[in-house]
C-alpha cells in the first residue's frame, strides 16, 4: 500500500463544495471518479481543508492509500485526461511514514493554511471577474480595514465569525497574519492560521467590509471578538471571491509545492 | 439627437465575436438588446474594434445616436440591468461635436488601441484561467521572445501576420510599444498600435511563442515580417487569453476612461 499525495487546483463555481455528495457534483466527486477511471481502483480521498459551494482552491492538497503503482508524473496527466476543464491536479508524490513511523496526513499533518479573499471595489461589477471576486460598489477605506484587521491578529476565541454549523470542538485559532491590500479596483485580504472555522473567513471580509464603508469603527471588530456572539457581526460574504490558497507542511515531507502567483496579484 | 459614448467591459467566451450575427449570440446583440429595453428605442451601435469569437475586452468603447434623454449614470444602471453578468457597461457620457464641428466616432476617432494577450505557462493548465488566458507547457525563454518583438516595433506592412479574409486596405500598421512581461506563471504580451489587423495579436502571439520554445531563433521574426508571406508564420493562436484593453481618444473629447488594472497585473 502507498499513500499519494496530490496538488488540485479548482474553479469551485460550478460546484457543489468539497465534500461527496449523493448529486455526485462536488470536486472531491469529480476527483475520485478521475481516479476510478485512471487507476480502475475505488480509491478514497482526505483533503486538507473542505471549501464551501463556490469557493475556489489555488492548491488544495489531498491523500490517498492505493495498490496501484505509477509514477508522480502519471497521477498528474492521468488523472487530468479524465477531470473537467475546472478541476487540475498540479503535481503527484509519494509519501513514507517519517523517522517516527508517522503517516502523512493531508489535513493533521497541515500546520498552518491561507485564504485569499478577492474583491472587486467598483461601481460597475466586472465581468471578468464574474464568479471570482466579490463585490462591493462603495468606495471602502482600506486603511480602517487593515486598522480593525489587526484585532484580528494572533490567538482568539473567534465564536463572533463562526457558523452555527460549525463543528469544530474549540472556537480558538491562531491568526499568524491578516492583511488587506488595494491594487486599483481589487481588494486582496489575506489570512493565514493554524486552522479556520466555519465560514470565518467570509464572516470576517464581511465584517471588515462593514468598516470599510463606515457603517462600522475599527475598534467594533474588537468589541464583537470579544463579545463572541455572531449575531452582531454583519452577514456571511458571498462564496465567488474566496481562495483556498497554500496548505503548510512540515518540510520533512518533501511536498513538491511551489509557490503560486494568484492569478491576480 | 443625442450621440452617446459607452465604455464596456465583456468576458467573450461564451459570445461569437463583437459583431451582430442572425443568432443574436454576440455581445453586440445582447447590448443593442439591453439599449432596447431600457430606452425603448431600436438603437444602432458601432464599436472601435471588432473581437472575434472568445476574445474579452477590458474596454471596448461604442457609440450610438438617440433622441432618448437620459443621465449618463442612468445610462450605466439602466442597460447593466438588462445584460447578462459577462458585460457591463462601466461608463457613459453624452458627446457634442468638437470645435471644428465633428462628431466623435468610436472607430474613426481613435488614435491608438492596446491589447494584451494572457499566456499561462505551466506544465498543467489552470482552471482558474479556464477560457481567460492561453497555455503552453514548455517553457517560454521570455529574454528570447522580447529580442524578437523589437523587430516588430515601428511602421511595417504587418502582411505576414494578418488573416486571410482581413479586409483592411492596407497592411501597413505602426507599432508604438510591445512588450513581454513574465510574473511567475504568467506571460502578459501587451500591444499598442494604430490599428491592428485581422488576427494579427494572435499571430504575433503565436509566432513569438515558437521563438520562446527554441523551435525559431529570434530573427526569424524579422525574416517572416520582411517576407510578408502569411504561410511562413505559427498558426494563429487560441483567443482565451486576448483582451482588447485600451482605445486612445485625443483629451478634447473628455471621455471618462479611467486606468484599468487588467484583474492579473
Amino acid at each position: 500500500m502507498k499513500r499519494i499525495a496530490l496538488g488540485i487546483q479548482y474553479d469551485g463555481a460550478s460546484w457543489h463544495g468539497w465534500q461527496t455528495q449523493p448529486d455526485g457534483h462536488t470536486v472531491q466527486d469529480q476527483l475520485e471518479s478521475a481516479l476510478w477511471k485512471f487507476a480502475r481502483a475505488a480509491i478514497d480521498t482526505t483533503c486538507a481543508g473542505r471549501t464551501d459551494a463556490g469557493v475556489h482552491a489555488i492548491e488544495q492538497v489531498v491523500h490517498f492509500d492505493t495498490e496501484v503503482d505509477r509514477e508522480p508524473f502519471s497521477w498528474v496527466r492521468g488523472v487530468n485526461a479524465f477531470l473537467p476543464p475546472s478541476i487540475a491536479v498540479r503535481w503527484a508524490c509519494e509519501l513514507m511514514p517519517d523517522a517516527n513511523g508517522e503517516e502523512f496526513h493531508a489535513r493533521f499533518s497541515a500546520s498552518n493554511r491561507t485564504y485569499h479573499y478577492l474583491l472587486h471595489n467598483h461601481a460597475t461589477p466586472s465581468p471578468l471577474l464574474a464568479g471570482k471576486a466579490g463585490w462591493v460598489f462603495r468606495p471602502l477605506d482600506v486603511e480602517a480595514m487593515q486598522e480593525a484587521a489587526r484585532y484580528l491578529h494572533g490567538t482568539h476565541d473567534f465564536s463572533a465569525f463562526r457558523a452555527a454549523e460549525c463543528q469544530a470542538k474549540s472556537p480558538v485559532r491562531i491568526m499568524q497574519s491578516i492583511e488587506v491590500i488595494r491594487r486599483g479596483e481589487l481588494i486582496t485580504f489575506s489570512l493565514t492560521a493554524n486552522a479556520f472555522l466555519h465560514h470565518m473567513v467570509r464572516n470576517i471580509v464581511g465584517s471588515l467590509i462593514a468598516v470599510g464603508t463606515g457603517k462600522q469603527g475599527p475598534s467594533w471588530i474588537k468589541e464583537v471578538l470579544e463579545g463572541r456572539d455572531r449575531s452582531r457581526i454583519a452577514p456571511t460574504f458571498m462564496p465567488d471571491g474566496l481562495y483556498l490558497a497554500k496548505i503548510d507542511y512540515d518540510p520533512k515531507w518533501g511536498l513538491p509545492q511551489e509557490p503560486i502567483q494568484p492569478f491576480w496579484l
